[in-house]
């Protein structure tokens, strides 16, 4: 699976305080450091709370692309601040747009940009409802993206499947319906299109977070997932990833397979 | 998952000696204590170094029911060794036979006794010409152990098929065959029919034993393997487990979930 390191997101309160102050060597040290730590993707979130999210997304885009060639994901689901950072990213890296909902009037906004900028895109397989407890509601909206995808001839690896995990706190039967929708996008799509989820969501609140992320981690992994935003700094659940990725034949066992990984 | 204990195995030094010496302490203990640690079967195995193996099984056996009134699985891939077992061993708690190639001359050995018991029974996906690497091969022995099932009357629910788990470092792609067995046995026969495996294969001469079992075992559950046979001490092991039953909804989750198991 491809980690996309979750890090750099203003909600972390060091983040928070880099952005207010400017202070580049923090934002450059999570990008290194996620990078080494085995991220594919470095997500960059302003946060809600800065005061001018679109002058700090394009701070931020700027500042991680100094340091590293490292995608990156630009998060946020308000499109102005998407192309803010649009306007200073570089084009010579792969870039992620992240992340849009299944509503066909939100895909015609996003999807054209996708294209212009051959970005992949998270797409959620939620809708102006919100997000439906009933799983052939969350295939359709995948329908509906797919659709979208093809209209705009966006290819399927770029479309990034969002089944949306909510704390198993909350709700109990949610991983059960992710597994669900990840089981039948390649029978419904074919083996190409992605997927990703928010992966720390499903402990929120619990006691046991890194345990919880972990196995669900695996439990995706063992449906298909082929990617996550993680905390790529917690080195049991990128050993856990590693060695499910061992055990779907996807690298070659040594004894040292997990240093191997992160070389 | 139910967990099969797999300490009262010949194989383990302290138990190889408690044999030698009768000493029913030592095998009272791991009775009592891998039931404590989880266990919802004990695997009851003389290994090979026993001289008799069928007076070893029989004080195995005699001496796990003194202590716990725990399922036992009498493991032996020697018709007499599990006949002596099935000798002495009580009629009034369930019973696992462990286990029977899927030879129809073996099966029609195997298979009256399990009847006449009413007990569960392995079934390997392995036949007279050895472990097949041909993923087909093994789902045909499924179909052979069935077959043999429903003519002798025997419930599905009894049928423990074990796809029969090599080590990671020996064929890389032996969990994705599991993964593909298991994955089809509901489609085949219904939800009912059991499965298991010796978990621990997996990892035979690894380096990382503990964190690869831990790893398969979640990847299985997620494939939807029914139970296995573990180190049920390996505390890690087992919350592994634990968590992956929260995420398939098998348990209600609350803070303690991990201890509320266990209890």
């Amino acid at each position: 699976m491809e980690a996309i390191g979750e890090r750099i997101n203003g909600q972390f309160l060091d983040v928070k305080k880099a952005i207010k102050d400017c202070d580049a060597q923090v934002i450059k040290d999570h990008a290194i450091n996620q990078t080494k730590a085995g991220a594919a993707w470095l997500d960059i979130n302003t946060g809600t709370a800065a005061a001018e999210p679109e002058d700090a997304m394009k701070w931020l885009v700027t500042t991680v692309q100094e340091a590293c060639n490292t995608p990156i994901a630009l998060d946020s689901q308000k499109l102005p601040v998407v192309k803010a950072g649009l306007e200073v990213v570089r084009r010579d890296v792969p870039l992620m747009l992240n992340s849009v909902s299944a509503d066909p009037e939100k895909l015609d906004e996003w999807f054209p940009l996708a294209k212009e900028y051959d970005a992949a895109i998270v797409c959620l397989t939620m809708d102006k409802d919100g997000i439906s407890q009933d799983v052939n509601r969350r295939i359709e909206n995948c329908t509906t993206i797919v659709g979208k995808a093809l209209e705009y001839e966006i290819g399927l690896d770029k479309i990034y499947i969002d089944p949306v995990v909510l704390p198993i706190s909350v709700g109990q039967n949610q991983p059960q319906m992710i597994f669900e929708v990840l089981g039948q996008l390649p029978q419904l799509f074919g083996p190409e299109i992605a997927s990703t989820c928010g992966l720390s969501n499903i402990s929120n609140g619990c006691a046991e977070r890194p345990l919880i992320n972990r196995i669900m981690l695996t439990m995706l992994a063992a449906h298909g997932m082929k990617s996550a935003i993680v905390d790529v700094y917690d080195k049991d659940l990128m050993d856990a990833w590693i060695t499910a990725d061992l055990l779907q034949n996807k690298m070659i066992y040594n004894d040292s397979y997990l240093d191997s990984a992160r070389q």
